[in-house]
């Protein structure tokens, strides 16, 4: 059925032609009005497809998360190999406005970008077996070029340590070339035998890996809080989600580090704890392993092994972001992140209007538009026919565009317009000549408002426990709790135990069978510590355990 | 030698703390310049290390290239794997200025980005066997994941085509949905058995990939021109490189392509062609393959295969640009893509100065600085101690910084700096009160020599030839040709064939024995085609072809 074949009629190629003429047309207007601003164009649907979720955030919240991702179009599932994704324009606007937040501040604290290749050596491996250790069952070997066997088969690279280390020691030969801190935003593999998520889970995802070599601990340490720091102002300025910073404890800490820091994040729907991003001072462990030293300034002749920290940050942020504003319309999203801020709208555009006055209406909006453009706001205008203005304000809020703006008739009458909140659904009315002030201090109330909400939300899921038996009943109702813990990793263990199969159901079960319910386990050391822990004195919450305990603990279910 | 068992001495304690302390105030101090402006911190070298390049370019092309750009800093021999490099952040800051150069322009047309996975399954090799044949010897091969075989191997991709294609036909239903435009910035493996150069061939290298569906095959031509330009705009704009845009010749086109557009570069040291970044008009090749098609406007109830593209611009452009620019003492680089435009170095301070004078003249030459920052120059100071002049002279000059500022006590006397230009060696002075102005005015007039001075040499390289005696000698002196020609493949052929051999070595043989010189390969058909050719009567150059010439194609040995 060739297309040629079918367009032989003079007709034909007159349709033709005119849908040629018409896609022209439509690229010279968006080109004329991206030199003024930078409009995406609204791709096509047809109306009648089903476009909202089918699913209750509340009663499936897994099914509900993989209907919002798919539908906000911001995954495809990429079918042909199973356990990875195909992040979309939608996925990459929040990961790019992202990735720019932060290199603006790391180049600030001296951190350049470099790149280094996919591939790890056998040889590189073996060098630091403990820490690799644990990446073994999940690493993907490269075995074959074309039909020829390598010699030596290369991992496709699970984080970069063992990659970029010997370089570091070539490098770093005296105490001026430190500080040296690199960064690279790329994708790792991590071939998982568990089941992947989108954006939690998968065999290769997008990440910024942060590899930097200090002259003591001390140094190395400050760098480590100023990074969590700006991981925590990811979350917390950008994705309006809360966390809480603190340290891992031994037994969940990455088994390279000397400590590790952590921002915990908090999905309401199910109780779950999840690991936000990571910031780690790998001490001396690995400059020994890979001899990356320099003389020592104190001891003439002698040297002395650099400290190292490594950091990072995945696209699992925007997982996190999706589960915690999204409902049961869709996604919400936070206003500074999002590609579209602001939706404009026609409506009461009825059948009985001379076209005439379509068009004059129409120009108004493009007006309205150019307006918004030029105060900053990234603005959309949804001019699609054949399409209702009810449609069209549940596609824009499938895809959690942050303020819908509605403008008919009346609303040009009265000279404003009509608007609706995506997040609160809260409406309301903005004078025209207001619009350019109104709009961008509307954003930010919104961005603002969502970040409480959640916080508020965060911190009354948070649970201060000092009696065992509240354990299970707050888990059971979705909390995360904080605990006097002896900190020892036995005990951790004993506590998992303990809290495993007691209770209901997990609320995510998608068959609702009956499974036991899943153990708690660290999820960190708050730097926030509650008060009323007397050091020599507090016992250890868990009632197997007979040691005191050092600190508060936040323990969980997580992901 | 464990570094805490030699700083047991009070002595040595206090000698740490001390370097601790000097690199704590460095940060400090960096810190607090960095508000202001974003200071690179330059790191510590030896002095006594040679920096200088020991190599002539005119002597020996390749080995100088190495030395280049080991030396400046740009890139790193992987050692553990061969033929990958690390980009260093000299390397990525060209890279991502030429990033964001393109992203800019390319949104405007209505591109979007998006991340594939890095994989693709045999099936779908499979389905475009003809296009993926050229790189299957080429295709790494992920055949284990831990421990265990994987049910079905998976090759990491050479490019993307084969990855995104299926989706293209899952997300285009209807002629609204086109154009489909999306960009993706990642890095391709090609295991390549030829020698890898860095830059120009490597087995893992950084580019951007753009595959965009249309309705018409009108429609996609247009774009197809649209990022040539774009390409173009990179080498001549940024790198200042002068190319020839034009079309590959049917034997030298992308095998899945309807035809393919080029931007070709030259290299003046060996009279070699280059290929610079390719823009692909597929047709309907893979969207027959693919099934991408929509209903066709023309005639109700049949469809249409849309028609594609793919344009790709790698790392390759920074290779070029090196070769073009660097001279005997390192890179030169064009300012626009330069990290550091503008270094300033203190001389003319004697060991008689007073440290009060010294420190009055540091503080002036730290007023200097912020003068050019504020003025949107990208300047650093080098301060390093221990270091004379001259050295930080040739390091600057190593690294191919536009312009070098110095500033003594007699400049300063004087109200002036003085200063040299990296790409002529010319000095002058600049009045202090002017340097806001002057700087980037000299910046923006060293870009535009560069430029002039690489497209003069370009012209006076490409020759216009209407007699085949001529040829060869051409190419033996460097240059490539541009003769009358039938663009039939067996006629290219033969003329590889002609002109292998004939004639005195390859200029930069490394190790001096002698070698068939290269035959030369057609690099394209030139948009703008010189005068003279008249078709049905002008016969192809080749002696042994027979038949007319079609057009005027450019010819040349060539990477």
């Amino acid at each position: 059925m060739e297309a040629a074949k079918d367009t032989t009629s003079k007709a034909a190629q007159n349709a033709l032609k005119k849908a040629e003429k018409a896609q022209k047309m439509a690229a010279a207007k968006a080109e004329k009005a991206l030199k003024q601003s930078s409009l995406p164009v609204v791709g096509g649907k047809k109306e009648g497809d089903i476009i909202g979720i089918t699913v209750s955030k509340e009663e499936d919240f897994s099914a509900w998360y993989q209907e919002v991702v798919l539908k906000a179009e911001l995954i495809e599932y990429y079918t042909e190999i199973s356990g990875f994704f195909i992040l979309r324009p939608n996925t990459m606007f929040v990961w790019n406005t992202i990735k720019q937040w932060f290199t603006e501040r790391i180049e600030k604290l001296g951190v350049e970008e470099a790149s280094f290749p996919s591939f790890l050596s056998q040889k590189a491996l073996e060098r630091e077996k403990d820490h690799v250790e644990g990446f073994a069952p999940e690493l993907a070997w490269v075995t074959k070029a074309g039909e020829k066997d390598l010699e030596v088969p290369v991992a496709v690279r699970p984080t970069s340590e063992a990659i970029m280390y010997p370089y570091y020691a070539k490098w770093i030969r005296s105490h001026r070339d430190l500080p040296l801190r690199l960064n690279q935003w790329n994708s790792v593999v991590r071939w998982e035998a568990k089941q992947t998520t989108p954006f939690l889970r998968a065999r290769e995802f997008l990440w910024q890996e942060g590899h930097t070599a200090h002259l003591t601990e001390e140094l190395a340490g400050e760098e480590v809080l100023q990074i969590l720091e700006l991981y925590a102002g990811v979350y917390e300025q950008l994705l309006a989600v809360p966390v809480v910073r603190g340290r891992k404890t031994e037994a969940e800490k990455f088994a390279g580090s000397l400590y590790s820091t952590t921002c915990e994040a908090f999905v309401p729907s199910n109780g779950r704890g999840i690991q936000g991003a990571t910031s780690h001072c790998l001490g001396q462990n690995f400059s020994k392993m890979f001899d990356v030293k320099v003389e020592d300034p104190a001891v003439k002749g002698q040297h002395r092994h650099v400290f190292q920290n490594s950091w990072g940050l995945s696209t699992r942020v925007i997982g996190v972001m999706i589960m915690v504003h999204g409902d049961d319309k869709g996604l919400v999203l936070p206003p500074r992140i999002a590609k579209i801020q602001t939706i404009l709208i026609p409506v009461g555009l009825t059948a009985k209007m001379s076209a005439e006055d379509k068009e004059k209406h129409l120009a108004h909006l493009d007006e309205l538009f150019f307006t918004l453009k030029k105060a900053g706001v990234r603005v959309d205008v949804d001019l699609r026919e054949g399409y209702s203005p009810g449609y069209k304000f549940n596609d824009a809020e499938l895809k959690g565009i942050p303020l819908r703006i509605e403008f008919g008739p009346r609303d040009a009458a009265a000279e404003q317009v009509s608007f609706a909140r995506r997040d609160t659904g809260e409406k309301g009315t903005i004078a025209i000549a207001e619009l350019a002030t109104k709009v961008p201090t509307l954003l930010e109330t919104i961005q603002q408002d969502m970040y409480n909400k959640a916080e508020a939300t965060f911190r009354s899921h948070r649970l201060v426990l000092t009696k065992w038996e509240e354990v299970v009943p707050a888990l059971d109702s979705k909390n995360v709790v904080i605990i006097p813990n002896c900190l020892v990793p036995e005990c951790e263990d004993k506590m998992k135990e303990l809290t495993t199969g007691q209770a209901a159901n997990e609320p995510d079960t998608a068959d609702g069978k009956k499974a036991p319910s899943m153990g708690m386990k660290s999820l960190c050391i708050p730097f926030e510590q509650p008060e009323g822990l007397v050091k020599g004195e507090t016992k250890c919450l868990n009632p197997e355990c007979t040691r005191l305990a050092e600190q508060w603990c936040m323990f969980g279910r997580s992901y």
